[in-house]
């Protein structure tokens, strides 16, 4: 089963910039050869169900490592049995309906 | 690695009623042995990482084989490594200050 | 139009424990008179959207009134016009159901 | 008070189909001239809180006119007092630490 998630992660307990975070959690997907892409408050990550919960789960072990004794993210999960669909096939599909 | 999720399901072309597939969800989660607790807009579920994202996967299989073709789903994943801390003591971390 | 929304709170930049602004957010929903159920990992409050956004906005600035340089929350908002459907409807959907 | 927040609509009972409601939703950002963006599963939208939440409330009456019964959006909500900070900056932050 294909998922694609949207993920903001928010370690607690480290201060108020957590982009030093957010770019090891992007390495961590860019390593998974996940097809991903971040924009300003979250990124989207797509892939079979079981790699990229694993790089989620990656995720949150990381900023542990890196001191944050606390991490909650926030997480949409969209996963359909009736076609494939792509990141960029979502975004086409707007897009087209959009130039009408 | 322990984790406290809020989780809310939503199968997507079945029409406006959705319960019965929340149903089934608090039926995976009660096999599963993980502790866990609905609420009006999702179910708060805890326990071992692993343990508790195999439930989050058999609920999207279970949503499909029942017929929805689509599902997104909403979630808060948090996880700490400076104390243990359940639903239960979260709670009463709020209580006790409005007792004051 | 009425809302139920679901809302998690997130101060940064204060340390690990939030209870005491969810415990602030908790009297705002009071204050307001608004329909209001605590869980572990959010709040849900439901009643006329104004009313329930002019609270959510209350809780924001009151966290940063309390000290908190930066928020994230995250939330569900749920509308219908088919029908009306409080909280507790929602739950006793589900928990009948689950009864059969 | 500015707000930056990351919002997916999601409308029930009208199928699996929900790009037609997502170009709706681009047109009232647009409308309100805020500065919005869409990725593959949401859209951030900055500017004063106000105005953004006002643009939110007309995408949740807009798909009920549009013919959806229901709606759940999930939403991210972020606020700031400790300086400004753009969609632009947020990436930019990111991105240089990336880069080094």
């Amino acid at each position: 089963m294909k998922v694609m998630i949207d993920i903001c992660v928010v370690p607690l307990g480290v201060g108020v910039s957590v982009s030093e975070y957010v770019v090891e959690c992007q390495r961590i997907f860019e390593a998974a050869e996940l097809s991903h892409e971040m924009h300003a408050y979250g990124t989207n990550v797509e892939g079979e169900w079981d790699k990229v919960m694993a790089a989620v789960k990656a995720c949150h072990e990381k900023m542990h490592e890196m001191g944050a004794p606390r991490c909650t993210s926030s997480m949409r999960l969209g996963t359909r049995v009736d076609r494939e669909q792509t990141m960029r096939d979502k975004l086409d599909s707007v897009y087209n309906k959009m130039a009408i």
